[in-house]
């Protein structure tokens, strides 16, 4: 695992905050999940819509997606980088449904994500968010991170 | 077009920045391409590997690419975004090439584009870069992005 280490608090806030994030979606809390978005966060997501705009607009698309999940899963980071610069932040590496009951399809590859992030009034807000995961251009199809 | 305008000279700057690069691209100059990235720059591309770290990594990805582009193209961008936080800027939007002469297995999506840059020692140079299109989860294809 290839962490980029910062000793300062603004990187430990941001760490709690994809620590909750991976709780929440345990948990499928849509509100928590979605508790650092604005009404101008702009989501690049894994699947279409190419954009979506505002956190009412993310939580529904997590509320719909909700169905389509492992029954029961772990959320896991690897290869997670944190860098802050002052009042801003990006983050990127891989996220992982790990299912606890055999094979499910979510969890058949990692997804990249990074984030970007802006501090306001004390709390760290998402100001776009990129998730995606590779294709192949012989054939279209995705192409499945399962090494890292 | 949606574009964020903030009447800076950073902005401008960025901008100037996305407009060489389309240049570059338009004339397969991939010494100009990547003239913005350091040798810490983490790409994620469209295409695997899921990952690429550094110019040199990155210029001959582009390399390789190259002999599978229309043999004359234009470079666009839509939807564009800029947005500049001091010595750091966000950019995101969509990018396509459009043939000249018919048409190409590259044409036929708008690529999604995500960037952060840094200003140190006076330039801009890219920290990270994430670059896909989404995928349809019933059918694991690409799902390209046509309509804007």
């Amino acid at each position: 695992m290839n962490t980029h280490v910062t000793p300062n608090a603004a990187e430990a806030e941001i760490r709690s905050l994809v620590a909750e994030w991976s709780a929440a979606l345990e948990a499928r809390d849509t509100e928590r999940l979605t508790a650092a978005y604005t009404d101008e966060t702009v989501l690049y997501d894994a699947i279409p819509p190419w954009r979506t705009v505002g956190r009412a607009a993310i939580k529904a698309a997590w509320d719909a997606c909700m169905p389509h999940l492992p029954e029961r899963f772990t959320s896991r980071h690897d290869e997670l980088e944190v860098k802050v610069f002052g009042d801003v932040a990006l983050i990127h590496g891989l996220h992982r449904m790990v299912p606890e009951d055999g094979e499910h399809p979510c969890g058949m590859t990692h997804i990249r994500i990074t984030s970007v992030l802006r501090r306001a009034g004390g709390r760290w807000q998402v100001e776009h968010e990129h998730v995606s995961v590779p294709f192949d251009p012989m054939t279209g199809q995705v192409a499945a991170i399962t090494e890292v």
